[in-house]
């Protein structure tokens, strides 16, 4: 097993691509799981956690060579590193945040992550670019089969997989898909859909997941029963919910385009206008205006840019890429004029 | 004496240049005069107007040859065309939206203009570039004596010259100089300024003069006091005034330069690169742009324009000049539209 860390972004969901990646980033399957006979993470006696860690690492360094998967523990991790492993969605802000042994796996394409002694033991994700929830779930299922060989997991016949929070036990099973759903905001149509949302009993969750801000019109939905239904009706309950809202952004997009064009066409291009000669500017405004770039590429608005190099500027302007482009340590107002000056160089190269 | 409209916006203060060009953009000296034994314009008997106009037309046409004043009777202009002479600085918004026998004369440079039957009879007015009061006076002086030896003047020795609003009696001289002052509102010292300004018995104005909003950080300053005083203290005291707030601007500037260069430069790209990109875009938001293009040129930060052509764009992209330009009318979104066109390519010429 290759103990490194992952500063190349090259992540396979990066590239974009997949079934409707116009508006589907990425799909994400995670399944939390916990061993039997220790003590949650979240219980107040923590003695456990090291031995969880351990027998979690040797489940590991037990799979067939094939695997590849790089363990890295996140208590010996710097504070850039942590954040670089966060802003790559390797891991949650509590487990980047967090304190104690604690520690990611993944596998070379990084399309596979797994976090130990996040909330709970085992949180094993995998993520794909564009719609395929189905393809995500075949990932992480198979690797969730490997462990479940090697390690006894904490499951009661009645309800399921036992987790720390009650929100996930039965399948243990998270699905969300990243969308991009600019035009339904500048519709205003956006608070409707959401609406419709919390009636599918669905979450509507921030670009870093739970308890973390939506920005530049990225939205992540995921499911909020686990529990009495099967993974696949899950998955095929959420995957119909997506399509719905999927053809609302795109009958939006086609509205703009229709009747509003002028107005789309300038916001894409102020959006253009601010990345290349802005001389300071903060992530959030930096991905408001990536995501105008993003609709201006499908829209075909904008012919110079792709998918993919949007996707990598996104996440190559976040705070912990930037610093680990430029080599060293920045204070905030430093990042804000770093990342004008990558972002003008970046587009300047496309024109 | 020419019959024509002055549709070419090649009045002499557009070239810029004269003192303290950098902020201040024009000096006008305007002098309010009225026919003695004719009813003042704000008479309810309104019969007069016509003779007023008739003796004042055959004065102008009475001067040497080599004064070429063009004559323009207002009340037979189009919309359009009043709203060009108004954007030109050649009338007033009262003159050009008022109703009945009303009338303007200018000289060929357009730095001097004279309005008939405004709020007073006749309304004299030199316009220059750069900090010019004395030359602005000289010019609107000479014309003033040429037409008081045509005509009689309403004069009272004890007040001076009587005017409709008490608040011209005396000299009816109102000099006023537009400044740019952007720095002093980037650095928030600019109320402080106002209030300065008004205990100088000065006031502030709007683009366009009394009524009329500040637009891109222009500011009109103009005296309040016109009675009890000659000319040359008045001018000489307006003088002293303008050059302290004058170096309050450059003191500004060169805090922003020294201790604020990103923030500044950033605000004046980001200005050039919506007016580049942007696809639709309102005169108020083009003149806000300009004024930061404006401060990029004299703090050097921009090498590829000139005072000059600022100028002219800030004429140019005005609603009626904007639509004497298309060779059409225009409804308020084709103008924003048109405007961002016009705005992108002279900017592309430059680069």
């Amino acid at each position: 097993m290759d103990i490194s860390l992952p500063f190349d972004p090259a992540a396979a969901w990066l590239a974009g691509g997949g079934p409707d990646a116009a508006i589907a980033v990425t799909s994400r399957v995670r399944l939390a799981r916990n061993l039997a006979n220790h003590n949650f993470p979240t219980h107040p006696d923590q003695s456990d956690r090291s031995s969880v860690l351990s027998d979690v690492r040797n489940a590991f360094q037990s799979l067939p060579d094939g695997d590849g998967y790089t363990w890295c523990e996140i208590d010996r991790q710097s504070n850039l590193e942590r954040h670089l492993l966060l802003e790559s969605h390797l891991i949650s802000r509590e487990l980047a945040d967090g304190t104690g042994p604690r520690a990611l796996a993944f596998n070379p394409a990084k399309s596979i992550s797994v976090m130990v002694n996040e909330e709970d033991h085992l949180r094993m994700q995998a993520l794909c670019s564009g719609l395929r929830l189905k393809d995500a779930f075949a990932s992480v299922d198979q690797l969730d089969n490997a462990i479940a060989s090697r390690l006894a997991f904490a499951y009661s016949p009645l309800f399921g997989y036992l987790t720390s929070c009650p929100t996930n036990v039965g399948t243990g099973l998270r699905a969300s898909v990243m969308l991009h759903l600019p035009a339904l905001v500048m519709t205003s149509h956006i608070e409707k859909v959401f609406r419709a949302i919390y009636e599918m009993h669905m979450a509507v969750r921030g670009f870093y997941g739970e308890g973390t801000e939506a920005m530049g019109d990225f939205y992540q939905i995921s499911n909020q029963i686990t529990c009495g239904r099967s993974e696949n009706d899950i998955l095929a309950d959420m995957e119909a919910s997506i399509k719905a809202i999927i053809s609302y952004e795109n009958r939006a997009r086609e509205e703009l385009l229709e009747r509003e064009r002028p107005r789309l066409e300038d916001v894409i291009w102020r959006s253009w206008g601010i990345l290349e000669y802005a001389r300071q500017i903060t992530s959030e405004e930096a991905m408001r205006h990536l995501s105008n770039l993003r609709l201006g590429v499908v829209t075909k608005i904008l012919d110079s840019l792709t998918l993919e190099s949007i996707q990598r500027l996104l996440l190559l302007c976040q705070p912990a890429h930037l610093q680990q482009i430029e080599g060293h340590n920045l204070e905030s107002d430093e990042r804000d004029i770093a990342r004008a000056t990558f972002l003008r160089g970046s587009l300047s190269l496309t024109r």
